[in-house]
């Protein structure tokens, strides 16, 4: 739909014209995709700072699928793009180009101001800052669509795994199920590597599977995620096997209320810092502060990670249309640990988020298999 | 294997040696599971130009991991590694670090800079090159051993996958049955998103699967891969659905030849653009030359795509113990195409690759299905 992106385009160029800037030079993966609609590992834009003469420059393996979906746009078909585009800025005389800093390797920098030297002059580049990482926040409803359709899968096939697991099988074992099942329900690949992690391996947040074999008393953290039409769901849920002890039960408790806590915070106009600050407290109260040791959540979209992020003192708002994980988890080194996580979309017109904002669904009731 | 690790920083140390600098900083994420064993997003190790005293960074998702992988290796626990190793170089006088220019941004760059004026001293950065993917180039046995393993359950999933394949079904359900296909098998994941590109679809070297469905006389490229252990495998095979046209059979007789005309100029000391060339001249010689409009292969470990590269005037010799992919391909716009790849491991001692160094073994003939 080349008018939505050309519609995104636009809502840049107040951050390009605020930077007096003649253009930006959009490079980072995602950002080129939001406002072109091409999916490539090797392309750029430069978006101007007015009017709708935007430039994509991709390699030939990608050249036939960007004239289908970017008709709008004028094509540069190199295997080096950002160069060919430092030669197209000279050419046209661009006294100032904004760049992805924070993208941009120090590499690829020094090399686009070598070819526009070439090209006759060389642009003063100042960094944009993360403009498109801003606007790509908000998101318009066939993104939310894309978004719950990741986020149904996700669930269903955690369903599903809960459903047929047994004590006996491995955590390797257990992430291949659960992503065959997704791809079977129509995720397009992992939204990022699953994690299952059991018994003592759930202190690990970011514990990879291994051989290890799932056994009655294991608590097991399962975090995965389906991406559909580019989006990225992001789901977790600990269940125990066999009758909880005292202390599994009441890390549950406490980290599900918690979420509870995090998600009611989630409002429009809320200051991120205070979500994470509802979720953290309750935990920090049930005397387990230290064993919450990431930020409560993040942005979800065409990244699996991205903006907003709360923890960490990142500060902020939460706006309306804004989809964002909420996950707080306890950690018990040698022991164990819990993590529950919901994507969601923060929406205007609610006190809290409704039921159908809640994208990903499997019951957050501790599941006893 | 922490004794691994080690070696290869302590090879690591003449090329940093070299730029008198103190330590190299390492930031991709890739060289960092090379020099550490330690596979997070979020790492970074600090190399001494002498000596054993390495330091890792890695935030608290990873600490645990890291202590277990890592026990040789200092472990600094923050969520911003950078600006943490930056104020420990310049807390310990390093007076020049050489850092990946190719992978940090800018952005990083300046946090870099400024942590360590922070932290006293700012040391002199000069840029590294790319030493420790020239040192990934040539491959261990326990290297070529996870690739061989990745290769097999790749060969085999696609022969699974072509005994199934029938008229009707859609590029995007081929894909899924593939990648389900190779986690059965043991695969961690897909080692990159599986192209399925029918008909005119094969035209584009990098075709996204889409719901056209195959049909009788379409020729059908499938390019996929399994990672295991971390290493990617990459192979193609183009196959025909009915009885193949004379266009068809012209161009995949092409490309075949092309395709073993590389191989067996893949030796050790070989020139890249001499490998690069054996197969280009064949498909020009056939009248195709502007139809083959990639480079003729890449290596392969860590990464799916990585050094060596071979075509786009790159320079530089095939070594020992070098894992490559050999993927000639000719794509007729409107109309459709054909790939035929492979990987294998150029080999010392032999003339030409031997049977067992060709890892993918899927068969080279035309399929008719």
């Amino acid at each position: 739909m080349p008018e939505i992106e050309q519609a995104r385009r636009e809502r840049l160029q107040g951050a390009v014209a605020a930077l007096d800037a003649a253009a930006a030079l959009i490079t980072s993966p995602p950002n080129v995709r939001y406002l072109t609609g091409l999916a490539s590992s090797n392309a750029a834009v430069l978006v101007p700072a007015s009017g709708t003469g935007a430039v994509l420059a991709t390699d030939s393996r990608y050249a036939l699928t960007a004239r289908r979906e970017c008709p709008d746009l004028e094509l540069l078909t190199e295997r080096l793009i950002e160069p060919a585009l430092a030669r197209l800025a000279a050419a046209r005389g661009l006294g100032r180009v904004a760049f992805e800093a924070h993208e941009m390797t120090v590499e690829r920098h020094l090399a686009f101001a070598a070819a526009a030297a070439d090209g006759g002059a060389v642009p003063d580049l100042v960094p944009l800052g993360r403009a498109v990482e801003q606007l790509r926040m908000v998101k318009d409803e066939s993104e939310i669509a894309a978004l719950a359709r990741a986020c149904a899968i996700t669930s269903r096939a955690l369903e599903d795994l809960l459903a047929i697991l047994r004590p006996g099988q491995t955590e390797r074992e257990l992430a291949g199920l659960l992503e065959r099942r997704m791809s079977e329900l129509g995720a397009e690949r992992p939204a990022f590597e699953t994690i299952v992690a059991s018994g003592p391996n759930g202190a690990i947040p970011h514990h990879a599977p291994g051989d290890r074999a799932v056994g009655r008393g294991d608590m097991v953290t399962i975090d995965c995620g389906a991406r559909y039409g580019g989006y990225h769901a992001d789901l977790t849920r600990t269940v125990v096997i066999g009758r909880p002890a005292a202390w599994q039960r009441e890390i549950y408790d406490l980290a599900a209320a918690a979420q509870r806590a995090g998600i009611e915070a989630a409002v429009p106009g809320a200051d991120l810092a205070r979500v994470d600050g509802a979720a953290r407290g309750l935990i920090a109260e049930g005397g387990h502060a230290e064993h919450f040791t990431h930020g409560l959540g993040h942005g979800v979209g065409l990244e699996i990670h991205e903006a907003p992020i709360m923890g960490h003192g990142q500060t902020g708002t939460l706006g309306d249309r804004v989809p964002i994980t909420v996950e707080p988890g306890i950690y018990l080194p040698g022991q164990g640990g819990v993590r529950i996580e919901d994507t969601l979309v923060v929406r205007a017109g609610s006190g809290t988020a409704a039921p159908q904002d809640i994208l990903t669904t499997t019951t957050r009731e501790l599941t006893v298999l």
